[in-house]
């Protein structure tokens, strides 16, 4: 056995890389409560105010306060960075200082740019040229292999959000895999792969050797990412502070090559208790030094920073980044996975205070001890810092060693991925359908010219035929926008890092999502159960063109589109969604039964696992901003329900009703997560002592 | 009918681009002497002795003038260059200055530094990080993919002069069709290609898709690149100096983007010739200006220029750049192609001088018309600067529109192109089936460790079955590094100006080639015909190691290989290729068709047809230096013969003989083209008042 993996339990994860069979073999479940944790050190309160402090600087300049507008990040394009080098404990920054937002052209210069220029900074001349000139990015190749369709559909915001141009996240590098084995082993690793890859060189072979060889390159400059900082990760970590380290510099590279929309952490707390463990028995280090490591390890995950656009950030509801750590959880031997680090986790949120990343997500089951339940009551009580998600579901299909990437896309760590995929907005395309593919707010033809529906008042199964066609066309419309984007991706912003610390074999998801379910399942209850006259009007047409003089696009009318149906007056009361009634919720259930066979019906890039969210958890203000008037009498331009809930206001029968609705949604056709955002007012939760205050965010997953 | 083609007759060129249809109903055959023709005007003498003036310089420099250290070479990266900007009729050069050598990096960073390097110049350092850090090469590409036994097959020269570090070349853009439709037509062409690809978005749609954006994008930039100039393109052109103006632009923008092994011209004097033929009976230009338009023409094409390292001159003796023009041939309908034009393109060759560039080739027919023959033979007397291949034969599979990229490879100008593949070394696979993969000049297994031959003489049925075994070893190495280097290629330095000149449907041939032919069959003849005894010795193994202190590549030995083969004495007389004897050339020809069974056995990248050429016309010298001694009694290092010639010296029954045992060799085989280079003393052609004198390489393509 290596020197470094002295004390602990021998096994598979010996020969091979296995994290999961050695946190199963070495990690020491707590069953106990929260009395062990240790208060933050000096350096900590220190360090913590000097970010504090640096914050308010950021704020006061406008949100951002340094920005790099030359060097192009790579995994070591920057010297080492530093708040204080000898009070951090866990060292490491994107650039050479904190707070200073690096440069990352590879997924479109043109965003890279703006982020800059709409931060008043100015893109190095030479650097913009040759990114424009020489060096493609993903969202040049994404446009140049986008068809009109594609185009229309995403300027009329039929679907929405799609990462064309920036990077596309949703990938866990299994960073752990730095610290148990060091870098050297992991190339050895990779080298192997290569080394017996088909003879027959296909395309598919030879862009599979391309990238592993990539995957190594990366590896040997995550090696001269930890020099840089004068560590040395070739080899396994020897102790809890190294292992934090190993673990820091992998997710580190990973952000300094990516400026992904959601770049997650993984699960790394019980596997970082197991050097914890070992250090204490050997007296290496006390519980206060180990949560100093974890402190300033999470003071580090929440400085990472993108240079964003402010158009990013109003999507996104602020400038949020998804470094969603995966915490708890059962394994599937039955015991539960919470150790101490588990604490020392969600403790960093009393030490330094709330914050919104890292994303702390405890992955809930009824059989979590109760000691811990009772601290995760208390942090999110007193932080509203901690999100939720149901393992008991999840671990039937990902096992217990899976982590949350982003808000809910649950995937192995190191053996599966997402391509991201944003989302579908279905209660437009039910417009559509009763448009005949006109978009009810910019009178433009993107849908297909099918016939619209005819008559004053609407007809379900008239409506539900045009419904079905249209989705149809809205269903290969964007699986195969999907396909280009994430074969330009892999083009020109393949995850290098990330993707090396993945097996050989990956399980790509698919991802797809869907908006507006609830103004679906209620509009065509509505049509079903009431009677819905619709009113038409004329649309004027326009379009986006460059005002020469100011260089701005501004809209301008093109022409009329004649008899758009515009509004709709219903008549008489109909079922809602979010009150257990099965007459609508059954209508929901079939929509995305619906919607999901026909995106596996198409071709997926790279064997691409077809999967589908109901997921919008910010986004559904500016999806509701973009769409017309719907039957179930929604007003033009108001949110949609985030996620899969039900319209706000409209579940009238309790809470358990409510979630009885979002709960019929069938997990198996929306693979990729259902959120659902609810708020609990205490009483709600009867009269114990210990009572949620504030809002609550449950991903049910269900 | 478009106003620039007044007086044309119009047909289905008009309506579609078809260049060849408008060649054919346009063209006037020319039946006359040579007595028509002009010499130089007094600004082409002056220009000329400019450029006899700056080439001296340039030798006296070392060979190269000037070169471009910072900006790599794109269409539109350089200012307008002139030689005298008042007397030049055709402009344009590659970069601002003519003789300055401009920085092409897209094949392979490590090239275009040493090209630079190793004549004494440096290149700008913020380049060759971009170049090294963020914008791969197809150099990096195909060495990120190759397999270590395509290394060693490379490094051991079983498989020699295979582009992975520059242009593949052998591409050739119809040029002619900036002339006659103008790039805007051109431009709206490709925008309907693009506009009817398939919607199912599988890789190779998306790819088709990026690449017909890249090609618009390539013919924006040739109209800038008229702008440039001052001369607009984006119109069909109004007369001939336009026209030969326009085919230059749409030529030039080819090697500002490609440093192509061979940039070939295409087929262009007869399709010029029919708007000098109209600019002279309406009396717009004179035969001397539309003489001297061609000349300034030919002198821009003598003085493309690029970038490339000694080692590179090595291989190809010399700086060639194989420029090749295809003038005559007969059209399918019998009249020969012949035009006054084809006469001005040859005559450059007297107003200006012997020149190797461009490669004049002549498309011979035995129904070339009579005055047109004594001319060629009246300017080969003269200038040795006239190549001439079979258009009887080539007629049959290309039709008439054909032309020839580098020396023999035939191609359907703008409807088919070439993978270009350099070669295998057959003579050497011979030496690896009787040592068992073990290489005779290294030491090192470089092919599968079969059993080497046993006892100490060879043979026939023993050594032909290992032969076998061997090359099909060899054609699946060999086809699978092919499929990594133009998968490569086309990701990284792709041929998009070239590309856009090309039909939307191009058919590719799949290129592969073979090196000494004639040895390996009077290796098998004497081993048959004679007896052959093997000489056993130990061979060093060496490999080139990094030497830390010079940094330059040194060879170390690492170990002995033990019993190899290593010579030959051959007890007896055989038969030899060249003498029209079937017993041996029996022999050559069932190799030739073998390994061709062999390679279209395979995989070959984008549908690629499999073909295979028997040409080495100058860099049969490097292999053989790096081939053992074979069992026909060649010494170890002694050169090959060029292409399908007989081994020098060993064609021993005439001229006749020896040319009938070459053409025994299938077309259909080897439709890349067979080579035999072959000099004739005046004498042997008879006493008539026309002789040869001086070398004439023949290229068969039988």
């Amino acid at each position: 056995m290596r020197p470094e993996w002295k004390d602990f339990v021998g096994g598979k994860w010996e020969k091979e890389v296995d994290v999961r069979d050695f946190i199963q073999r070495n990690y020491t479940p707590y069953v106990g409560d929260d009395s062990f944790l240790a208060g933050p050190t000096a350096a900590t309160t220190k360090l913590w105010a000097q970010v504090l402090e640096l914050t308010t600087q950021e704020r006061e300049a406008g949100g951002v306060l340094d920005m790099d507008t030359k060097i192009p990040s790579t995994i070591t394009s920057h010297e080492a960075g530093y708040l204080n080098k000898d009070l951090e404990k866990i060292v490491g920054f994107q650039t050479d200082k904190p707070f200073k937002r690096s440069l990352q052209p590879y997924g479109g210069i043109n965003m890279a740019k703006a982020a800059l220029t709409t931060n008043g900074y100015k893109i190095d001349p030479g650097v913009e040229e040759f990114f424009t000139v020489h060096r493609k990015t993903h969202n040049a190749g994404v446009f140049d292999a986008y068809t009109p369709e594609m185009r229309v559909c995403r300027s009329n915001h039929i679907i929405t959000g799609l990462p064309d141009a920036y990077g596309r996240g949703r990938i866990i590098g299994d960073y752990r895999r730095v610290a148990l084995y060091g870098v050297d082993y992991l190339i050895k690793d990779k080298e192997e792969q290569k080394a017996t890859t088909s003879k027959t060189m296909t395309p598919d072979v030879i862009r599979d050797r391309e990238e592993l060889s990539e995957q190594i390159r990366a590896l040997k400059e995550l090696k001269a990412l930890g020099e840089i900082y004068g560590c040395d990760i070739s080899k396994p970590a020897s102790n809890v502070q190294e292992a934090i380290q190993a673990v820091y510099f992998g997710y580190l590279a990973a952000v300094k090559e990516q400026n992904g929309a959601a770049m997650s952490l993984g699960r790394t707390s019980t596997f970082i208790d197991c050097y914890a463990e070992r250090d204490i028995k050997n007296g290496v280090f006390t519980e206060e030094q180990i949560q100093e490591f974890i402190d300033h390890f999470v003071m580090k995950l929440r400085l990472v920073k993108f240079a964003r656009t402010p158009e990013y950030n109003a999507l996104f509801s602020g400038d949020p980044t998804w470094v969603t750590e995966s915490i708890g959880g059962v394994g599937i031997d039955g015991r539960p996975m919470v150790t101490k680090s588990s604490f020392r986790y969600l403790h960093t949120l009393h030490n330094m205070g709330t914050a919104p990343e890292p994303n702390m997500t405890v992955l809930w089951s009824t059989r979590l001890p109760e000691n811990f339940k009772k601290f995760c009551a208390k942090v999110s009580i007193e932080t509203s810092s901690v999100q939720y998600e149901n393992d008991d579901l999840m671990r039937v299909t990902h096992g217990d060693d899976y982590a949350i990437a982003c808000c809910v896309s649950s995937m192995r760590v190191g053996k599966e991925m997402q391509f991201f995929g944003a989302r579908a907005n279905l209660a437009k395309c039910l417009l559509y359908a009763i448009n005949g593919g006109v978009d009810e707010m910019t009178g433009v033809q993107v849908g297909p010219k099918y016939r619209p529906v005819e008559g004053d008042y609407l007809n379900y199964d008239d409506v539900m035929e045009k419904y079905t066609a249209m989705m149809e066309w809205l269903a290969e419309v964007y699986v195969n926008t999907l396909n280009v984007i994430h074969y330009m991706h892999d083009k020109y912003c393949y995850e290098r890092l990330q993707m090396a610390l993945h097996d050989r074999k990956v399980k790509r998801y698919f991802a797809t999502g869907i908006a507006g379910l609830s103004v679906v399942a209620d509009s065509l209850s509505a049509i079903k159960y009431a009677k819905v006259k619709v009113v038409r009007n004329d649309v004027q047409i326009t379009k986006k063109v460059k005002n020469p003089q100011t260089a701005k696009s501004e809209l301008k009318v093109i022409g009329t589109a004649k008899d758009v149906v515009t509004d709709y007056e219903v008549e008489g009361d109909f079922p809602k969604y979010g009150n257990n009634d099965d007459r609508v919720d059954d209508i929901a259930v079939e929509i995305v039964k619906k919607f999901m066979a026909m995106v596996r019906s198409h071709y997926t890039y790279r064997q691409g696992v077809p999967t589908t969210s109901i997921l919008t958890i910010t986004s559904n203000v500016v999806y509701g901003k973009n769409t017309g008037s719907t039957p179930d009498g929604r007003v033009k331009g108001q949110p949609f329900a985030p996620g899969a809930n039900p319209l706000h206001g409209r579940d009238t029968h309790g809470a358990l009703a409510s979630l009885s609705s979002v709960a019929k949604l069938p997990f198996k056709d929306a693979q990729d997560g259902i959120s659902n955002t609810f708020t609990i007012i205490p009483n709600a939760l009867g009269k114990e002592d210990t009572v949620f205050a504030g809002d609550l965010e449950i991903d049910l997953n269900k």
